[in-house]
């Protein structure tokens, strides 16, 4: 299997995170986005919609969008809730942290990061919704070790990947004392 | 089972079609986000994101995120390919529309319809992206009768979902042919 993918975008690394916590081999090829690496033609055949992270499987068979990816991977793992419900409720923060958390958490640290912005300069009403997320997230941590449960599963880590740079974005997390114990969580089982 | 939603919302009518499809009994509670309804302290229980729609399933645990509802509701049923690829290539349409279809085809059409903007009033930036959602499904609809192949999946309820009200929004689907065809035959085939 071959990952394409930016080691700074969290999006590609939650794909490196379980493929090393699974034990799974694969290939990495950078892709640089600021270059225009997602849009030339080659790899917009992989992925039409021109983003990464992509995988293209053994049997050449390509998957983009970094939730679907690991949901893929980690089929039949620990990783994914047996329990039906559960697994839903694992769907429910992947598709929250799609539409609720990463437009806000990841784009302010874009703008920081690579338009060099500074704080001052950021969408007032992104940052409020990115401490509403954050807020969300320190809710459930006081009431459970993990996002569901006292286990890791694909909800901790597609959250976990722009949470833990949540500074990189403006954000502290100095009043979130779960979410700071749960970063901390994290990253010791997946050995980050 | 009971569903909370709002029947103007496309993401809370994916689960309505999802439970008529499949034949599935419900009572449906009708929430007026606008009249801040889902932002209630009782309602907040069921999905402390305060967004609907939310299903209370028949032992009272409470699921939210439209697309983990009907990707539940749905298990086992021929919605979901039963190829594992073929069913992370259905995930990856499903986070593609809460990330790149939606954020700009619903928003316009809540700008339009709720704040009474006309279309010269919506963000550009939106309608551009808006418009790119419309042509990357349109490229694989000339290539597919649905966005799986030849039979309807979860992927093409959630996209119907604001694509079929997309003049709502401003936006024209005349270049569009094989997408007016596709729009169509969805509605046709879940009897909307």
């Amino acid at each position: 299997m071959r990952i394409y993918g930016d080691r700074i975008s969290g999006n590609c690394l939650k794909v490196k995170w379980v493929c090393d916590y699974l034990r799974k081999p694969y290939d990495w090829t950078e892709i640089d986005t600021t270059k225009g690496e997602s849009r030339t033609g080659e790899f917009l055949k992989l992925n039409p919609a021109g983003q990464v992270p992509v995988v293209v499987l053994d049997d050449g068979r390509a998957l983009a969008q970094s939730n679907a990816i690991i949901r893929y991977l980690a089929a039949g793992s620990a990783l994914i809730p047996q329990d039906a419900y559960l697994a839903a409720k694992m769907d429910e923060w992947l598709f929250w942290e799609q539409y609720s958390h990463e437009p806000y958490l990841a784009v302010c640290r874009f703008q920081m990061i690579y338009l060099k912005r500074s704080v001052g300069d950021l969408d007032p009403e992104k940052v409020k919704r990115g401490y509403a997320a954050l807020a969300r997230m320190e809710m459930q941590l006081h009431q459970s070790s993990f996002l569901i449960g006292n286990a890791l599963t694909l909800a901790d880590i597609a959250l976990l990947a722009y949470t833990r740079t949540a500074h990189e974005g403006g954000f502290h997390l100095d009043g979130y004392a779960a979410l700071r114990r749960w970063i901390g969580d994290c990253e010791a089982t997946l050995g980050l």
